[in-house]
């Protein structure tokens, strides 16, 4: 093509200049490249919130084993250093918690690029729903950084994450309306009895066994710890992580979040057909470090280290011992730690157990033993498995709701909590303890009722004191002095009336608590000797406060 | 006045024979008074019933202490010797009870008289409703002599004798219509709280403490063993019996038998304002000795030796050997003997110990220990105290009719055996438990349910097997093979279904028991693997039977 009329001289300077900004494009890309697309954060993030930086990396070989990327981050008041971690697609990720609302700084480095990151954000003041992480406080309890109190109710739902959409939204929703602040569930799926079909994702690049072959009768002749080995057409490659997996489960975490929940993350299980339990030293070491690298982060995350570890011969004592020293050296936010049994318990006296996850030892004795386990332990007592509400054929899910809140009660009193967990029959076997959905059972009104009394207590929690034989005394957590706060619980017992007697001056406020019927009832004031009558039936209680002069 | 026509000889002749008859009837009223007035008894008597001959003798001095009375029987296959008692008024008596249905001869000697008194009767076959005393059978369990069952389902009615005459016909007619086929009670007044009365007759000559200045807040005060002593107004000879509390007692003792009620007599006790937990050895062991000649013959009767010895500090271990030691040198007939905690057991392992009449120690659990006790004690177990149902304060007294049934069942199939109590706040302070009277309760009805599912089992009792982790299961006790039959039991657990299989070749009979509810259905015939169904209710029990084949 030809153009008449224009100098061949200012022909050539176009093309130069075209030149010129080709070449100037060409490195401008190449700087945004660097420093925008393969490197991104935000420059404001909430305090006790996740910050989080995008990284591009090197994806040959395999990014989940061969290169490394860590972050320090720095403010006035802290400086901290984290493992980020291989989000797929040549995308390295790391992710920070401010614990101050503050200015960091931070440097991203590692073998994962040649090129060392640094920025700088803006720790913005908490939100009035965000009192950060949930720590133990007062030995026996546990409050949240902010000092704000935590009163744990919590519930079990094992893999509630890895069910249908819709399931999990459901499962959101009746969160949301429930009183549980707190929730079981596990990373890796799960086999077992209600729990056979495939999950929604893996953790691993890989085939799973043919699950057409399980039936409710020989579902156990797959648990690999059981049975002692992995059936052998799993395929699974336990070096390279399925990230969609773990990208969903921190939704949800997120999701639990927002509604105030904490999430108890069961890191290992026994519960598995695939393999998941079985793996070495240097695949569980992988997996741990993956983990903690990409949800350490979220400040509702508790760490179980397994549920039923005793039914885990596979892995020895020596082995919990290394998840829990990984645990202390990669977490620095050093959410709570736990580890709970079948039957023996692991031994909670161990330094790094924040506090006691305990499952009930005893058909009949349970949440009666929280003073003896605090006693034992110096730490708070979580009862997270005393039998759930329910009707199916299994002991442990089949009780009744007026049982399983009497037990959260004889804890509450005896300064310890307990935790929920739903099991009634359904026609597509979706039980809430293991798949979430829906709760038909008597117990969550009633446990929302409790936790709206410990709310009124004044102190971090309650502590057993000695009453008469026959009741369940409790006062306020406190070292020193006489709170002049008092609950008493008669459980099964039906008293007509009780007698008090505290002193001659003061006067006490009595107030009868109907914990079935979740009524209060107001009595007035009380002095000297006193006598309280009660209805004669089952799950009542007394509440008793000094009227303080002044 | 003047008999005309009589001849004068005629009349010495009448005179004199005159004479003659008031010399005969002088003569024989001499020899009946010494052979027939002053010495009587019955020439038949039914075979495990009292044979009772009655001797004048001395009254000077105190009849109780300065002399001794003793009988020895003799037929084909015994030969029996038994201390007798003074009745009062000059009256002796010594009682015994035939083992057999044989001729009888005896001969009564001793201080209380110069003559020795020999006659002779015959023990006739016992009637339909007489099976002999109740004696340990296949080690765990009980028999009557006559070899039929006994399933105790006892009741505890403290001092229901020692009340008016009207309510001791109420309570007689209540335990005719109730399941129950043992009482305990006391043979000395109770001073308790609900018990602050005069009872209706003293075990001794003399004069009680006035019992106006009691009150319910200040009775313990007034508790002889707690206080260190006995109120210094009370007065009473302990060497002199009030013989008409005991006459009173045997009336009741013979109205249980007539009932088919067994006497679990509590021969000693602390709820005492009067002194008789209080005497001296001499006394205790005149009293001891006193109370087996009167009521040892009575085959209903069983010795309690303590309701909560533990409480009676002025008693020591080497007492209630002694005691013991009496009992067993006294009672020819080997009653059957045991001796009742509040707190600590006794050591139920002492030889002279037929059955561990138990407390329980902890509030939550006690029928659940059964199996324990028994692999201990390798004797009964019967759980005399495990609360009792009701709504009174005390937190032994008000636990609810299902709970109560529940810890029966429980010890049922744990192969023991629990005793009920009742104690319902009542306008006039009548609790059955201690004055008899009515019955309120649910429980009665329940406890009538399970004596019948007992006396369907095709053993002398109970063993636990080896079940679930979740379930109570039972067997017939044998020391050798299978008998075939099997009772499971969930309690408090409610299994919509369980799964069964115990062999491929024979057919099970297959019933739901719902023990609450007081129905057994039918499932017919299963063989191989099976499920049964079952309603995913509270207290359900299934009952599997094998077929025998021909």
């Amino acid at each position: 093509m030809r153009y008449n009329g224009m100098p061949s001289d200012f022909r050539l300077f176009s093309i130069l200049a075209a030149l010129v900004f080709f070449l100037l494009d060409f490195v401008f890309e190449s700087w945004y490249h660097t420093t925008m697309t393969n490197f991104s954060y935000p420059k404001h993030v909430e305090r006790w919130n996740v910050f989080e930086c995008s990284c591009r990396g090197k994806e040959d070989g395999n990014p989940f084993t061969d290169y490394t990327i860590q972050g320090v981050f720095t403010s006035k008041n802290e400086e901290t250093a984290v493992d980020g971690f291989y989000n797929g697609d040549g995308e390295y990720r790391v992710r920070f918690m401010p614990s101050f609302a503050e200015s960091y700084r931070f440097e991203i480095h590692g073998s994962f690029s040649d090129t060392v990151y640094r920025g700088d954000f803006e720790a913005t003041t908490a939100n009035d729903n965000n009192h950060g992480p949930v720590r133990v406080a007062n030995t026996f309890h546990f409050a949240y950084e902010d000092g704000a109190p935590y009163y744990p109710v919590g519930t079990t739902c094992y893999v509630w994450e890895l069910q249908s959409d819709a399931l999990q939204r459901q499962t959101l929703e009746t969160l949301k309306n429930s009183p549980f602040n707190k929730i079981r569930f596990c990373i890796f799926p799960k086999h077992y009895d209600y729990n056979l079909k495939e999950p929604y994702s893996y953790p691993y690049i890989g085939k799973p066994m043919d699950n057409s072959v399980l039936t409710k009768e020989n579902f156990l002749q797959y648990m690999c710890g059981m049975k002692g080995g992995v059936p052998p057409d799993n395929d699974w490659d336990f070096k390279r992580f399925n990230v969609q997996h773990f990208q969903h489960i921190e939704k949800r975490i997120e999701d639990l979040r927002d509604l105030g929940i904490e999430a108890d993350l069961i890191v290992m299980h026994p519960y598995d057909r695939w393999g998941f339990s079985m793996m070495d030293a240097e695949c569980d070491d992988l997996y741990w470090n993956y983990v903690i690298a990409r949800f350490a982060a979220y400040r509702n995350v508790w760490w179980a280290l397994a549920n039923e570890y005793d039914l885990m011969p596979q892995k020895t004592i020596r082995d919990w011992e290394r998840y829990a020293a990984i645990l202390r050296e990669k977490d620095p936010y050093k959410h709570l730690r736990s580890i709970h049994n079948c039957r023996p318990f692991y031994d909670h006296s161990r330094p790094w157990i924040t506090h006691c996850s305990i499952q009930r030892q005893d058909i009949y004795k349970c949440a009666e033993l929280v003073d003896e386990y605090r006693e034992q332990y110096k730490k708070p007592i979580v009862l997270d498995e005393i039998a759930y509400e329910g009707n199916i054929q299994h002991g442990w899910g089949n009780i009744s709701g007026r049982e399983l809140v009497r037990r959260f009660w004889e804890a509450a009193l005896r300064g310890g909590y307990a935790s929920h967990g739903e099991t009634f029959t359904h026609p597509d076997d979706l039980l809430w303890w293991s798949h979430g959905g829906e709760l038909r059972g008597e117990s969550p009104a009633r446990l929302a009722f409790l936790r709206r009394v410990l709310s009124e207590t004044p102190g971090s929690g309650l502590a057993p004191t000695q009453g008469s034989w026959d009741e369940t005394t409790a006062t306020v957590e406190q070292t020193t002095g006489d709170s002049g706060y008092y609950l008493f619980y008669y459980g099964f017992m039906r008293p007509s009336f009780r007698d008090f007697y505290f002193d001659e001056e003061n006067e006490y406020h009595v107030e009868i608590i109907d914990t079935w019927n979740m009524t209060i009832e107001d009595r007035g004031y009380c002095k000297g000797k006193f006598r309280v009558k009660l209805p004669g039936k089952e799950y009542m209680a007394i509440r008793i406060r000094r009227r303080e002069n002044g």
